[in-house]
């Protein structure tokens, strides 16, 4: 018989590894079982992916299931290097872009000196550090929550941040990366662009000019493929290397075959792609002038979201209020950005009711 | 301007973490993009996905593909719990069996004393030591290639091996595994059931007495799902917890959606798995009789493979000769069984024709 323990802390501890005990997951924006809702939550598009992304998975439903899908995914490895002009080699792909980030903070992140990254940004970052064991600090955003580059001039082992950031949705101008490349040849930067299409440059033609650079990208979002788990880095061989490594000592085949033929197909049609942002962009900025009418303080944003916060009301009070008008936005409770909403940009028709139901609450 | 470095070896080092030099990545078996191979390298089932599992994806290629996947994947995790009558918190999942070994290795398997595992085995586990920092020492199997548990009674901090053991396809019987279980009380002890469902009986009805017991399985072989990448643990909930805290740690939607639904429905069509399983079986005894019909020495295999050496011709000239005819099977250069070959169960026809070609070969 085996020996049950006596306690649930004893069973929690018996059997971990020691850096179990200590990490505190990322958790993500709920993802409801309720149909019927207005979910502005978690940054998804409100349009489907394109009919010939859907096509060509459909044509991957078939026997060849029982075949391993190629371990390097070169099909799609190719598609991206084409669309962003860079060869191959320059390319890595993932499950996602939290696995290609969480590849990135062990392949290319772990120093003596400490990573840095903005206090308000992506909430995964110091968990993947808490995974890796990688010492960090942040550092603050300015007061109108921009990223200053002269505030990462100090010692370091890497850099990392997202262009726009999230969630404040502002956008760090090109030249501003390229100075900070520039002040820090011998430190990685990793600019994560979830969702640099809509409204950004990128920092891709960046890449020959700088070895230190890794960019990484997501068809969550701009691609409308959140369900399917494809993320992707450009970057120096070198720093493709090391992440090929990590992978192949993790995962050989993180794709399926379906995520690669449907990730492939997605950079093979342009007109939808832009279509779509644009649409998005289009709700956006009715939305922001929205809510301005409605009192609210709305950050400039590049994303496919706005982050938000009203003068007279509670932001924590206003989420919950519109939750139980089966809207989600997402609130975060943490310092400096506790009166803020983000609030994804979804089709013009959802948009419509949150606005709606926001003048309602404030009239109230 | 980016500071371009002067040689290879200079920009391989500069900016990776520490730990990447010393990665010597997993090679998986060859996936040839040619067609027209008999490809009897990977341990791929012959036979496609039951149609319901190919149903169950096409309905997911749809719209909703643009919002994210549950993250917790609840309805793959209460099939395999109805499935292996166990509750749904005894249920990990991950993007096939390979991310749920890793992240088993980072959250369950690194502790002060060694891991231990067979000296012949999947040679992913050393790879995974290796990423993670973990001390590990082989066990060698007996003289028949088997597993012996009683040279496992030494210290170590945890132990893991594949049952049937890869490659030799030897199963251990579940009464030596209890053995080992409570020999070992306070170690996790990991059995890799990827190919169990060919001839074995699978170690999960004991998750319910031995808190200590992590059972692996794959849909990668007996459920001809190698192409969508899903794998599963089941343990005591303080296990399964301490994978969820490392998976939430890394990427919060391993699965997506496709991969969630087609999963699923496999485990709701047992009248299709139990016929291609038999089936598999079937080829397998015909092929070892003929095997050995040849001249070769066959290891009883309870896989879906069979490790089998000719006693006068050496095993990497055969392979080679084989491929020359289009028939592909796995050769390790590895000491004790550098004179073996792999060979995955095909059709009968795939069979019967790498049957064909060792008869023309060792008559010639």
């Amino acid at each position: 018989m085996g020996h049950l323990p006596t306690s649930p802390t004893l069973i929690m501890s018996r059997f971990w590894s020691p850096v179990v005990h200590n990490l505190t997951p990322y958790v993500p924006g709920e993802q409801p079982k309720l149909t019927n809702l207005i979910k502005l939550n978690t940054n998804e598009n409100p349009y489907g992916p394109s009919p010939k992304v859907q096509a060509a998975m459909q044509a991957e439903i078939a026997d060849t299931l029982r075949l391993y899908p190629d371990p390097n995914a070169d099909k799609l490895k190719a598609a991206i290097a084409t669309y962003h002009g860079v060869s191959p080699a320059e390319v890595f792909v993932g499950n996602g872009s939290d696995e290609v980030l969480a590849h990135a903070f062990q392949a290319l992140l772990k120093h003596d000196a400490p990573l840095l990254f903005p206090d308000i940004t992506y909430s995964f970052y110091p968990v993947y550090c808490g995974l890796y064991g990688i010492d960090y600090r942040t550092v603050a955003l300015s007061d109108t929550l921009e990223i200053s580059t002269d505030d990462y001039r100090q010692d370091c082992g890497a850099i990392i941040f997202p262009n726009p950031n999230a969630p404040t949705g502002r956008l760090l101008a090109r030249d501003a990366i390229e100075t900070l490349l520039n002040e820090h040849p011998n430190q990685v930067v990793v600019v994560d662009e979830a969702y640099i299409d809509f409204g950004g440059d990128s920092a891709i033609p960046l890449v020959s000019r700088y070895p230190n650079l890794l960019v990484v990208q997501t068809l969550s979002k701009s691609r409308s493929l959140a369900g399917l788990r494809v993320g992707f880095a450009i970057g120096h061989p070198a720093l493709i290397e090391a992440l090929e490594r990590v992978k192949n000592s993790f995962n050989s085949y993180p794709l399926d075959r379906l995520a690669i033929a449907g990730a492939a197909a997605s950079f093979e049609d342009e007109a939808y792609f832009r279509q779509t942002c644009q649409a998005v962009i289009n709700s956006r900025e009715t939305l922001v002038g929205e809510l301005t009418h409605l009192g609210f303080e709305v950050l400039p944003s590049a994303a496919n979201f706005v982050f938000a916060r009203h003068p007279l009301r509670d932001a924590a009070t206003l989420a919950a209020a519109l939750r139980e008008r089966a809207i989600i936005v997402r609130h975060f409770r943490q310092p400096r950005i506790e009166q803020f909403l983000r609030i994804s940009i979804g089709t013009d028709a959802e948009c419509g009711a949150l606005v709606k139901a926001l003048e309602e609450l404030l009239s109230a």
